[in-house]
């Protein structure tokens, strides 16, 4: 099943939504406007069109293998990865400094997009490449940097987080991979660590770990905790590559999906020690650790909105193909496509509509972060980095979630077909499980949404966004067509919802912590439907008056259509949600522990 | 992962909420009552804990696999079939007459959640069977009854469901597969089927395939479809088995889930024709099939409780066994078991309360079948058969839906380990994912449930449902705890959403059929929420008073605090769906085809 880059809807998503003439506004984006963005999203479709998609089925049937220590990965991954480099793709959101080719995040997002869709797979190696180099970048001493960014930067080597442990996977503060300093500042790591992705491979020369330790002697707990780099090869001072470092694959998992993807357990100082290089300062691990942690989950969330993409596609290929039963309003004599079908047309809307809502947010977050780290002006950077952190959650838990209702009925449109694995449906609904868990589950985004994102400022910044949401109601209902009169509506219903909500959270996170974090997950999805059903609305506004005037009708109808269906029947969920989160709480934690 | 059965909670529902006290009522059922049902399901709760439920983790690793014709399955599940039809128990529902142990539906229905909770793949070979049993008590003649039913009771022989060819799933009008008369008074069956469970095994002696075909010269469309009795090996009059029939299994698929069960596909005729028998009457082929579908898709519905039920065992034992983080609400000092944290008991709850309330509608549903079967009035005969009939798709529909939700929470609450294979908890995800799809899909349950069950009687058997569940509200204000009162509440408002629901289905069936059809399974989802949710509400009312007067008293806590939970977090579900169907049918269908 081939798989064809939505250019277009990402373009529209870029252009009104995320207002990339914002963007380029910026100093150092001066060349990154909406010209650049067409440019590259285009050469971005071709690559990962033609040499990434065709992989995806392969890597299923034929997934990554451990053998003695080495992981062989799918055939065509070695070579799709060295065409990858050379492209310069990792490179795309990394400063120029070190070789990259320092575009917006605005950009970048919808080139993440691509290769995920692509396939899931292959495109967590790049994922975790740039989480590292996230670290680099912001703790990384000179030297560090200079070793190690620009063959990042290259896809020359590739990089990994080592966080999770058998006894520490949400729980961080578990972690007992130890670290002995060393005469020479240098450290000897000894630990096992499990889930790495890519954690052994054979696509690069070289792997370079970022890893949580304990330093002897280190605080217990989350303040104890630090970052080191622990290349697989040692790196020359010329930067040749040395002796093999002692941090080893002892295996890899047998995995529901993204089977291409070496899910390592790796043993660091099995034999001596594993030389590894502290991060920033001691015991601040964790801290950095978050920075990759935040670019890792909103590329995540990407990764949702991407095997969604693929799935909506596939399922919109085979309701054209497959030709079963009489339409209910007799609109085709005989049997006819199953597209005709109200309710197969139910289910890929519901599809197309999650899949663009959630698009659409990742876009606006995208925009947000740029400016956030680039602009100018310190009040705009720091207003942008709140909203940016309110959407990290969003973009990962909701985008995520709702990447397994849309697999799903990728399958269902299949009948029959979608439960037989050669069709290739069951393999979105199977990647996608992992989505919602690796980077931290649903409900750890969750968790940070209620507290560090909402009851931390008291919902000040959750009010701010229900007040833009507000200006937007107010537009659609000025514009005054049936269509945004029907958004219109929802939005303000699930905004109230949301605002009723956010106090029940911002009130009682203290007093009644059991009851607000029962609520959480729900409280994520609601703020996520909301925040992508008003993104709806925007590109509504827009499209409307581009088909009033004629512009591009097909498409700007489209627009307006699955702007509608998206309020009328996703929007909608957020009373029930508000029902659950404000008068919910008590009952979900009343069952006595014995009585499960 | 070992499975228990919920013996009593499957009592609870068989004595006060099927009532089985008035089943025992009917004349045949004397002996079955609730003393009966408890004896009966702790045998079957000991054979299925014991040799089938272990069998299951083994048929995911080890599938059927076909070679030559021949399928072989998982090692274990022979001996484990043996002993299944030695212990009688594909006769437990089956006439006497013919051998079997003439139980009410209302206790057999128990025991299929059980072998179905046990192992999905194993249950599904004598699911098959009473498939082929029902159609041949109804239709056939005394011949084929006295040739084959006994074999099948005892479980002998087992049988098979030949309706899916490729061009024909959901639209039978479309099957071709052909019946040529034979001066004997035999057909020549010529064609292929596909998706036949359990086509092709070692488990048994003979298969008895029930095929639908097409005699020649018959009509078009599903006027003209006949159903055949197909044996692999032809019976002689002594009943002992003779030549090997022209049907032959040329291939096996490879499935997301459900890998023991043999999905075979079926050549019938490439060998001069197979000898098939007709059932009944020229033509009737699809009402004789529509016997065994019904007694199927209620068989379904029970596998989706059943997998559930497994999936929250699964994961209420990691809840336990996993040490992970601090309770939010300082109940711990440390880290806790993460059953402690607020979102894994929402989880858990979810999966529970969703799981009860099936199998509370499923039990009802099944004291219905019984007395629309056996009882003496016909006035209590037809308006039995009137509840169960609008009862089957939503126990299929509904439960089967909700074992989809239940089953991927299942594999959250483990996390990262929920998505390594070997821990178990994928199977029941990648198993779950069919029951929503064979035996009709979901939308053909709602379908169903629009046109036959709600337009066809104007809506009226939907609101006397409906005034029912006024009744139970009514009683729960009255009791006037806060939990009743809660419950009662919700079912009213659900109760208003389900009522508005079939004023647009009923009165806007044939005038906006797109719009109706659109709001389908919501619709239905809408209705089995509701229908659950009710059973939750009268449990409660039994469970309360029996915590009042002391008696079992943890046991009847859970029950009112899993009502009270399905409430508050499950039903308030319902206006959001009301919204989606009523004003949502025109944006579901709005997009002209080509656009998407």
């Amino acid at each position: 099943m081939s798989y064809t880059a939505p250019v277009k809807d990402m373009l529209f998503a870029i252009e009104h939504l995320a207002r990339i003439d914002q963007v380029a506004q910026i100093p150092g984006f001066e060349d990154a406007g909406l010209e650049t963005a067409a440019a590259v999203l285009e050469e971005c479709a071709k690559f990962n069109e033609g040499v990434v998609a065709p992989l995806n089925v392969e890597g299923d049937k034929n997934p990554s293998a451990w053998k003695d220590g080495q992981v062989t990965t799918t055939p065509g991954f070695k070579e799709a990865y060295r065409q990858f480099a050379e492209g310069g793709w990792q490179g795309l959101q990394h400063p120029t400094d070190f070789g990259g080719q320092g575009l917006p995040k605005t950009i970048g997002a919808a080139c993440g997009e691509m290769i995920n869709s692509a396939n899931l797979s292959f495109a967590l190696c790049p994922l975790l490449t740039d989480g590292a180099i996230e670290a680099l970048l912001t703790a990384g001493s000179d030297a560090l940097k200079a070793t190690y960014l620009e063959k990042l930067i290259s896809g020359e080597w590739t990089g990994t987080m080592n966080l999770t442990e058998p006894q520490a996977g949400s729980d961080l503060s578990l972690v007992r991979t130890k670290a002995e300093p060393q005469p020479d500042g240098t450290y000897k790591i000894f630990g096992t660590k499990i889930f790495i992705t890519y954690g052994e491979h054979d696509m690069a020369d070289n792997i370079v770990h970022l890893v949580l330790a304990r330093v002897v002697g280190a605080p217990e707990g989350v303040k104890g905790i630090s970052l080191f780099v622990v290349p697989k090869f040692m790196v020359g001072a010329d930067g040749s590559l040395g002796a093999r470092n002692d941090v080893h694959c002892v295996s890899i998992e047998h995995k529901l999906g993204i089977k291409a993807s070496p899910t390592a357990v790796l043993q660091f100082g099995d034999h001596g020690g594993a030389i590894g290089y502290l991060v920033g300062e001691e015991n601040r691990g964790l801290e950095y650790m978050f920075i990759m942690m935040n670019a890792a989950r909103y590329g995540v969330g990407v990764q949702g909105i991407a095997v969604a993409e693929r799935a909506y596609q596939q399922a919109v290929q085979y309701a054209r193909d497959r030709v079963q039963s009489r339409p209910v309003d007799g609109s085709v004599a005989g049997a006819a496509a199953i597209i005709h079908h109200p309710d197969v047309r139910r289910m890929l809307m519901t599809m197309r509509a999650y899949t663009e809502g959630c698009r659409a947010m990742a876009s606006v977050a995208a925009a947000a972060y740029d400016a956030a780290h680039h602009h100018p002006d310190a009040q705009v950077r720091s207003d942008n980095a709140a909203f940016y952190e309110f959407m990290v959650p969003l973009v990962k838990g909701y985008s995520t979630e709702m990447s397994q209702e849309v697999t799903s009925l990728g399958v269902q449109v299949h009948g029959g077909m979608g439960f037989i694995e050669e069709t290739g449906a069951a393999q979105h609904y199977r990647d996608s499980k992992i989505l919602t868990i690796y980077e931290g589950t649903t409900a750890i985004q969750a968790n940070d949404l209620v507290g560090r994102k909402t009851s931390r400022d008291g919902g000040q910044m959750a009010k701010a966004i229900a007040a833009q949401i507000e200006k937007t109601e107010g537009e659609l209902t000025a514009s005054g067509t049936a269509a945004a009169l029907a958004v219109a509506q929802r939005l303000a219903a699930a905004r109230a919802a949301f605002l009723e909500v956010v106090d029940f959270v911002a009130g009682n996170t203290k007093a009644q912590p059991n009851a607000v974090f029962a609520g959480s997950v729900p409280y994520l999805m609601l703020t996520g439907n909301l925040v992508a059903g008003w993104q709806m609305g925007r590109a509504l506004l827009v499209a409307q008056a581009k088909a009033a005037a004629g512009e591009d009708l097909a498409f700007m109808q489209a627009k307006v259509a699955t702007a509608r269906f998206y309020a009328e029947h996703i929007l909608v969920k957020a009373s029930g949600l508000r029902d659950a989160i404000v008068h919910g709480g008590e009952s979900a934690c009343a069952l006595p522990l014995e009585a499960f």
